[in-house]
C-alpha cells in the first residue's frame, strides 16, 4: 500500500474544475502555473465570453466530465449540495471551495473535502496566490493527504481546518472583508455628498489596515467611541442623515465604549 | 505690501509644537526633516521620558512659550479651546490639528487656524509623511498661505478645507478608521475563540483594502447580506455569543441589502 501512495505521488496531481465564476478563474490560473497540477478539464455551465489564460480543455456538458484525482467544485454556496448530486461520477474526490458550506452537504455517492482559499476573488484583478491559506478538510487521511499536496502546490500557506472552525472562519472574514468594505462604501458616501474626493481618506484606509498587521487591533483603537467623547458623538449622529448609517454608528460605537470599559 | 512678503518667505517659517503625544512628536519628526521649517520650540505639559529625535528646545514652562510664524495646538480635543486661552500671546497665528473640533474654538485673541494630517498615529509607528493629506484652514488670506506653506514642505497632498468639510471628512475617518479597526478586533475575537490565528485572516484584510484603492467599493461588495443569503444570516447570528457584536451584524447586513435592493 505505502509503494503504490509513493508511485501515485510521483505523477501529477489530476485536476478538474466545475464552475468557472472569480474563484473558478482564479483557481485556474494558478493550477496553469504549478508544475505538479494536471489541470485535467474546466467545466461550466456556459461557455466564457473569453479565456484569459492558454486554451483549456473546457465543456458545459456535465455528462462529460472527466475523471481525475480531485474535482474543484466553485459554484455559488446555494448550488453546491445540487449541484453535487448531479455530477457523474462515484467515489471520486470532489470538493468545494466555501467558507460557509458545510463539507457534508456535498452528495455522499462521492469522497467529500473542502479546499476553501480564505481571499475575496475580484474579476479582472489578480492576487498573490502564494499568500492566500488554503483550509482544506476531507473524510479520510489520503484525500486529507492529496488535498494537502494540491494546496501547498498553489500556496506557501496550507491549514487543515474542520467544518465548526471553518464557520467561525467564514463569519469573521464577512466581518473583516464585506462589513468592513460597507464602512469603505458609507464614507466614500459621506465624503461625497461634501464634494470631497475620497482619495483624501485612502491613505487613512490603507494604514488603518497596516497597523494591524504587527499590532493586536484591541491595542490601536481610538477615536471619539474609545474616548466615549459623548459630544463628539451627538455632532456625527446629527450630520448623518442616513438612518441605516446612525445604526451602524450607534451599535459600533456602543461595542467599542464597552470593549474599553467606559460604558455609561 | 507684496515686497515684504516675498523677504519674509525667503526665510524658513519659524514653527512652535504645541503638545507632544502622538500627533505632536510625528509633526516635530516631520518638521526637524525639512529645510524650510525650522522648529523653535517643543511645549508639553510634561517632560516626556526621552526624545526620539535631535535635542530640542523644550519646555513644561507655558510662560515660556517663544514668537514664531505658527503655533501649533496638538492636544486633546477636549482641552483645545482652554489650553488656547492659557498661551501667552497675541494675533499670533495658532493653529489646531484636530479634526473634530471647529476653528473657532480657539481663542480669539489669537488669529485662528487649522492644521489637521488626515492620518492615524501610533507611537513607535513611522508613517510616510508625505502622502499624508494635510487639510488647512484660516481667517484670512495671509494666514492660509503660511500654512500652505508648512504643509507644502512636509507633504506632497495639502488640501484647502473649511471647517464644515472638516467635519464630514472626520466623520468618514471615523467610519474608515475606529470603526473598521474595531470590526478587525471582532473578527479577530471570533477566530480566537475557535482556537485559529487571526494571521489566518490578514491577506483577506490586505486585499479588502488593496482592492479599494482603485475600485469604489460599492461596486467590489461581496457577500451573504448583498445576496441577501437569510440562510447563512441566521447561521452567523447564531454563532455570535455577544450580543453587541450581533447588532452590528445586523444593522450592518440591512444597510448592505438595503444598498443592494435586496431588502425583504
Amino acid at each position: 500500500m505505502k509503494s503504490l501512495w509513493v508511485v501515485y505521488f510521483s505523477s501529477m496531481i489530476k485536476v478538474v474544475v466545475l464552475g468557472f465564476g472569480n474563484v473558478g478563474k482564479h483557481l485556474v490560473d494558478a493550477f496553469l502555473e504549478s508544475d505538479e497540477i494536471d489541470l485535467v478539464q474546466v467545466y461550466n455551465r456556459s461557455r466564457p465570453k473569453q479565456f484569459s489564460t492558454t486554451p483549456l480543455e473546457f465543456t458545459t456538458d456535465i455528462s462529460e466530465i472527466k475523471k481525475a484525482d480531485i474535482h474543484i467544485v466553485a459554484i455559488p454556496d446555494d448550488d453546491i449540495a445540487s449541484f453535487s448530486e448531479e455530477i457523474p461520477l462515484e467515489n471520486s474526490l470532489v470538493v468545494h471551495t466555501s467558507g460557509s458550506v458545510p463539507m457534508q452537504e456535498l452528495n455522499t455517492k462521492n469522497r467529500q473535502g473542502v479546499f476553501y482559499p480564505l481571499q475575496t476573488f475580484t474579476a479582472n484583478r489578480s492576487v498573490e496566490f502564494k499568500e492566500i491559506p488554503i483550509c482544506v478538510e476531507a473524510q479520510n487521511k489520503e484525500d486529507l493527504i492529496v488535498l494537502l499536496k494540491l494546496a501547498s502546490a498553489v500556496s506557501n500557506n496550507v491549514q487543515e481546518i474542520n467544518s465548526e472552525e471553518r464557520r467561525s472562519l467564514h463569519l469573521a472574514a464577512v466581518f473583516i472583508n464585506n462589513f468592513v468594505n460597507h464602512l469603505y462604501h458609507i464614507s466614500e458616501e459621506i465624503v461625497n455628498q461634501t464634494n470631497l474626493n475620497f482619495n483624501l481618506l485612502k491613505p487613512l484606509l490603507l494604514e488603518t489596515a497596516s497597523k494591524v498587521i504587527n499590532n493586536s487591533p484591541k491595542d490601536v483603537q481610538t477615536g471619539p467611541a474609545k474616548r466615549n467623547d459623548q459630544e463628539t458623538i451627538k455632532k456625527h449622529l446629527a450630520l448623518l442623515e442616513n438612518k441605516k448609517y446612525r445604526k451602524i454608528y450607534k451599535a459600533i460605537t456602543k461595542s467599542i465604549t464597552a470593549t474599553y470599559g467606559k460604558e455609561l
